[in-house]
This record gives C-alpha cells, sequence and structure tokens, in this order.
C-alpha cells in the first residue's frame, strides 16, 4: 500500500474548479499523490447553465478501473468518491469501493454523496438506494443537509428528528464518522446549540452550521451501549461560520478533499482498546471508533481536527473568492435574477466565471497552520489578516443527544 | 484576459505524471490558474504497455472548446499544448491556437510537438505537417532532438546540420524561441560546445545537453539580417546536465510546464524598440523578439532564464526520483529487459510505477529558487542539499553560428 496516495473519482472541468479540479491541487498541497479518474468531462460545471464534453460512460470507467488492477495501480491508502452522474457508474464505483475496503480494512474513504442541494436532487433518483448501500463501506462522509434528509427519508425539522436521522446514519447504515457543512440555521437548531457557539439571535440567519458526529460505540458492540451508563450514540461537535452572500461552485467538493487530507486516525484519537501495531504519523486509519472514549477524547477528535482546518481553510478561500468577485466590473458580478438570467444566458454565466474559487491563489492558506484564537460572532468576518487563517474550532455538543428539544 | 491563466491541453492519465498531470501542479504551485483539456483519459500512461480508457473524440475536444468559447471562457494568457493523439485532433487545436493567437497577440503559447523520442514516431505520421503548419502561432517550443529532426526533415550529425535545423524552425516556421532539452552528448556535438560547458571527454556520455535558441531578428525584418554586421540568427545558449540512469515518463512535460510558468519576457529582456505600454511583472508578452540586442542581453535573456530554472527543476525532480526508485524492493526497480519483460508484462508495469515522478513531494523544488553557484561536472551529480536545488544556468555559445565544425 502507498502512503498518502488518493484515489479521487469524481467529476473533471477544463475551466474552474469543482470536483476532481477543487480536491487535486489541496490534496497535492498537502503531500498526497492523487489518482483523478473523471466521472465526467465538462467544459465548465453545470451551474453555467450549458456546456460541452461528456459523461464518462460506465464501461471506460470500468476499463480504467480494470487496467488500473492488472497494472497494480489501484492501491491508495485513501479514497474519495464525489460526483457521479448516474447509478450506472455509480454501480461500478461501488464494486470498486468494496473490492478496496476488501483489500485494505484501513482505507480511509471518505465518501460525499453527491445528489442535491436546497430541496433539488440534481442526480437521477436511483442513485439513492445505491448511495444508501454504499455508506457501510465509507469512513466518513460528507452530505449537505439535504442529502442528509434524502440517505434517511427523514425531513430535518427539530432536534429530535435531527437525533433521528443521525441515529440511521451510524447504526442502520454503520457510518463511523459523519460531517454536515454550510447547513442553514433555522431558529430551531440554534436555539438547540450550545451557549459558547450560539449566535446573537439577530444574526442567526447570516450564519451556517458545522456538525460533526463519530459513532463512540463499534458496530459490533452498539447493543451494548447503554451497559456503559452512557445514553450517547454518538460524540456531538458544532461550530458556526459567517454566511458569505452569494453562491459558489465547488465550496462542499473543497471541503471534502481537506476533510480527507487532514484526517489522522492515530494522531491524536487513539483507540485504547485497539493500539496500533506499527503507528505512523499519518497512516494508520482506525476506521472502527473506540468503544470507551474517556473526556480528553471528547473535547477534540481526528474527525473535529481535520473538519475545524477544512472549515476554517474552506471559509478563508471562499473570503477571498468573495473579494475577488466583489472586485471585477459590474458586469461580472451581476446578483441572481432568474428572470433577467433566463432572457440573457451570458450574465448567469459571467456570475458564475467571476466566482470560481481562488484556489490557486490560497495555496498558504491550504498548507498554512491556521491561528487558533477565540472568535466572536460579528465583525471579524471579513478581516484577515495577511497569511493569517483564523481557526474555528468545532467545540463540543454535551447535551446533544439528552437535551430537551 | 485573465491574468497567469493557463490553457493545458494534453493527456490525463488516472494514475501518475504525464501530460497534463505533470504540468497541472507545477503551473498551479507557480501561480496559474490552469484550464485542462484531456487529449486522452487513460489510466496510466503508454509505458506501461497496457491501458484502459479512451482517447478524446476529436467532436468531443469541439464541443469543449465550442462551449467554452461561448461561455466567455477562452481567455487564458498562456496556451499550452502537449500530447494530442492524431491529425484529426490537433487540426481542432491549431484552430483554437489560431482564434487565441488572433485575439490575443500577447499569448505566450509552448507548442511542445510530441511526436516521439529516440527515432521513434509514436503518433501517425500525419501529424507531423500539421505540426510543421502550427510552428508559425508558437512564442516557445520544446522538441525533443528528434522532434528537430523530423520538423525539419534534417538528420542532425554536424553543426552545419543543427545550424540548417534551427535556420529552419526560426526562418521558414517563424519559432521566435526554441528549447531543446535531453540530448545525448554525441562527440561532434560535445566538441563543438564552448570550453565552459564542455564535460571532461571520458564522462561525455554520462551527460545530456540542453540548447536555446531565440531568433535575434524579428519576422518582418529578417531579409535585414546581414546589414547589423552581424552574421547570427539566434542567440544560442546551453548547459550540460548529468544522465540519469533508466527511462523516466513525463519529464519533458514537467519540463515544458516550468518553462512556460518561468518565461517572463518583460522582466529582464525588454525589446529596446518597442517598450511595453504598462510593463507588469508576469503578463506583458512580447513575442517579437528584439531588433538589435546589446551586449548585456546577451547573457541572460528570458528564455535562457526560464530554461536555466526549468532544467534545474526537473534535475532535482529526476534526482529525488531516482533516488525513490532505488529505495524500492527489488520486485519494483527491475531494469530494462525486452525478452523478459515480453513474457513477464508485470516487470515493465512495476518498473515503471517505481518510475514515475516524485512531483508532489518536490512541491520545495518547484517553488524554490535554485542556488546559483559553479557546478563541477564531476562529483555533484547526486549530492543534493535538503531544499537546494543548484541552478544550471545556460551560457551564452559565442560561436554557434561561426565556429568551424
Amino acid at each position: 500500500m502507498s502512503q498518502r496516495r488518493v484515489l479521487s473519482i469524481q467529476s473533471h472541468v477544463a475551466f474552474g474548479y469543482v470536483g476532481g479540479k477543487a480536491a487535486a491541487f489541496p490534496l497535492q498541497c498537502l503531500g498526497y499523490d492523487v489518482d483523478l479518474v473523471n466521472t465526467v468531462n465538462f467544459s465548465n460545471h453545470s451551474g453555467y447553465g450549458r456546456l460541452g464534453g461528456r459523461k464518462t460512460s460506465t464501461e471506460e470507467l470500468e476499463s480504467i478501473f480494470q487496467a488500473m488492477e492488472s497494472n497494480e495501480l489501484l492501491d491508495p491508502s485513501r479514497l474519495l468518491t464525489g460526483y457521479i452522474p448516474n447509478a450506472d457508474a455509480l454501480n461500478a464505483i461501488k464494486k470498486l469501493a468494496e473490492k478496496l475496503r476488501k483489500q485494505n480494512p484501513n482505507l480511509i474513504y471518505l465518501l460525499d454523496p453527491v445528489m442535491g442541494d436546497a430541496g433539488k436532487l440534481y442526480v437521477s433518483a436511483d442513485v439513492i438506494p445505491v448511495y444508501q448501500s454504499m455508506l457501510p463501506l465509507s469512513t466518513v462522509i460528507t452530505p449537505n443537509w439535504f442529502e442528509v434528509e434524502t440517505l434517511t427519508s427523514t425531513q430535518l425539522t427539530s432536534l429530535p428528528s435531527l437525533r433521528h436521522a443521525l441515529t440511521i446514519l451510524h447504526t442502520q447504515y454503520h457510518v463511523p464518522h459523519i460531517a454536515i457543512s454550510s447547513i442553514p440555521l433555522k431558529p430551531w437548531l440554534a436555539q438547540s446549540l450550545p451557549a459558547s457557539i450560539r449566535p446573537p439571535e439577530a444574526s442567526e440567519s447570516a450564519h451556517l452550521l458545522c456538525i460533526t458526529s463519530s459513532l463512540i460505540h463499534s458496530k459490533s458492540d452498539s447493543d451494548d451501549r447503554h451497559e456503559n451508563g452512557s445514553s450517547e450514540l454518538s460524540l456531538v461537535h458544532a461550530q458556526c461560520v459567517p454566511l458569505i452572500a452569494g453562491y459558489f461552485s465547488g465550496v462542499g467538493d473543497l471541503f471534502s478533499a481537506l476533510v480527507l487530507a487532514h484526517y489522522h486516525p492515530s494522531q491524536s484519537f487513539p483507540s485504547p482498546s485497539s493500539p496500533s501495531p506499527s503507528p505512523t504519523p499519518y497512516e494508520n486509519p482506525n476506521p472502527t471508533p473506540h468503544s470507551e472514549p474517556t473526556h480528553s477524547y471528547k473535547d477534540t477528535t481526528p474527525l473535529t481536527t481535520a473538519v475545524s482546518l477544512s472549515l476554517s481553510k474552506t471559509h478563508q478561500v471562499l473570503l477571498r473568492t468573495f473579494s475577488h468577485s466583489e472586485s471585477l466590473p459590474e458586469s461580472e458580478r451581476l446578483g441572481t435574477d432568474d428572470e433577467k438570467d433566463g432572457n440573457e444566458p451570458i450574465r448567469k454565466v459571467r456570475r458564475m466565471k467571476g466566482r470560481e474559487l481562488r484556489l490557486v491563489q490560497s495555496i498558504d492558506v491550504i498548507r498554512g497552520e491556521p491561528k487558533r484564537q477565540k472568535l466572536g460572532h460579528d465583525g471579524d468576518e471579513n478581516e484577515e489578516e495577511e497569511g493569517v487563517v483564523q481557526m474555528r474550532e468545532l467545540v463540543r455538543w454535551d447535551e446533544f443527544w439528552s437535551q430537551k428539544p
């Protein structure tokens, strides 16, 4: 098995930064060799409204996987899957993921179940059951709010419904680690948050929430969990980040790639019950969650460390992208207006182009160490000390499983 | 026009580093946004002997270019073309290059006419006339020795034949800048070199030569060149680098990408006759060569600066790759043996895999500033001061056009 090698399977666009184009550069900057399998070959992302190129056929994907296998090139330490355009291709990738998981139980698989956003599916509905069947293969999943709802058939409208959805993901689908970012901060959700991260009521809607949940009990002993005297299924952490106005593509793809890059199971979150035989700094994953966390494990976990870093860096890249888009001539930063966009498609195109991630210009952010300090909720949103990324550290949501809604 | 944006059109491989995979990361690390159009989508490079995936059809390439054009995404400041599998696709790319050149006379176009190596074509012969017809569009070309022979229909066997070939490229095909690397140091060539860079006779075969040639006269006044009292058609520079044993793929692609990244016409080689109206550090190309160089221009030119940096960095990446391949278990570093390879294809596959460029691990080399110091020809080949890249500076070959063979 190669050290620090990621197999990334997602979309390719010639221009701009979504899918593999948003993932490869950050992963490479952080020291990973990245094998790139392109599920589509497009001119640009679909948000532009028109594009050229084509989807990769399932036959072609299988031909690539087959050749990689016979050439002994299928040995990543990590797997990253993102946008896959249809159930047929997804099934081919599922078979591959099963093979990789079988051949390497320590494989770290970050599965981003890219299906839709804000209430709308943008893939065919027959991918849903395939993604559900793939969840047990994953180490970390990074669905958005709508994808959590879709995977669990649960409308997220209250704390109990959120607990129900996480329970389904952890117990029915055996997902060890979940990271959900860019969650709109509805009042019921804001009111449930730990006081230390809850934004002032007046600015709730100006924030997005990020939640992580790591299963406490290993899959095999999930029935015994009450014997610990704990009613907690998972460790839940959360943090808010200021909302940046406008729609930017590729943000989730960047976030997922960074989470995968920064996730180092053996570093700060050893499993007391199963010490690693030969720990290396980066590649001794232990996908089975620890069975009896002591308090010191609760404040930060390998997942929260990875997600805090990724959240901080993604936010900073987005801030730079926003600043850049604001600096463009007016014709390149036209606001969203569906009616005008319909009459004049180039409006939308120019807006999209002006909002492509400033990824290459953020190599310092990607490679840097964010500065740890307490952040207030106001005033700091658009301040950027040159070259300094503010660490947005996730905090433990102690009462998540027990508090009253 | 976007600042620092490269449109790169070449091959894509899922695993390893050739074509776009060898070019994109270095260009991005050096601050360029890179638009990536894939001329093939393969599992790995063809040197492995077997591969999966397919070539991109010309129809698909045209669909991508068409969408990019209508979405106003065809505005690179630089163009890089590499491996293009057939004349049909090459014609589509020629049309694109013509359009880009017309729309931006300052476009910096690095054309790598990838056709073959060591006496063998690995593309269909009908690409040759298409490449010849594209040469006048280029700013810099980076053919290898065999490609120079192919483009000029000239066997390179003597200094006069080399002068003849460069004359054809500069005057018949109007190429302003030529950089030829990895030239086997035949005795006739070694004997012609300036004394300062000529390796000791005993170690000639342990070196490769790099030559650059920049046209002195602008295209329009090439007929007047003798009026200057100069018999020189171009400024020629050269340097030797130690040969590293074994065949490594993607080296030329990396070199070309670095040359493009480091080529900054307006920085140190201003054209006295046409001062730039608004010089910016990186993007004020002046592809028309200067007409009357003073002596100070001769020692270093924008091309020699770019090529010296690229040669130094490529050599260092190759040294690391070689060291890495030597550190592998014996089964992964089997020497070339055509008979054994034929009986047991996995031998070749493993050798190729073990020799993939250590690109991601060389981010310090790619982004760093090589150390300027005199290099001897012996003893220093495999020494690498941690993090320090030795600058291999090209030197002026003063007598190139006048010396007796």
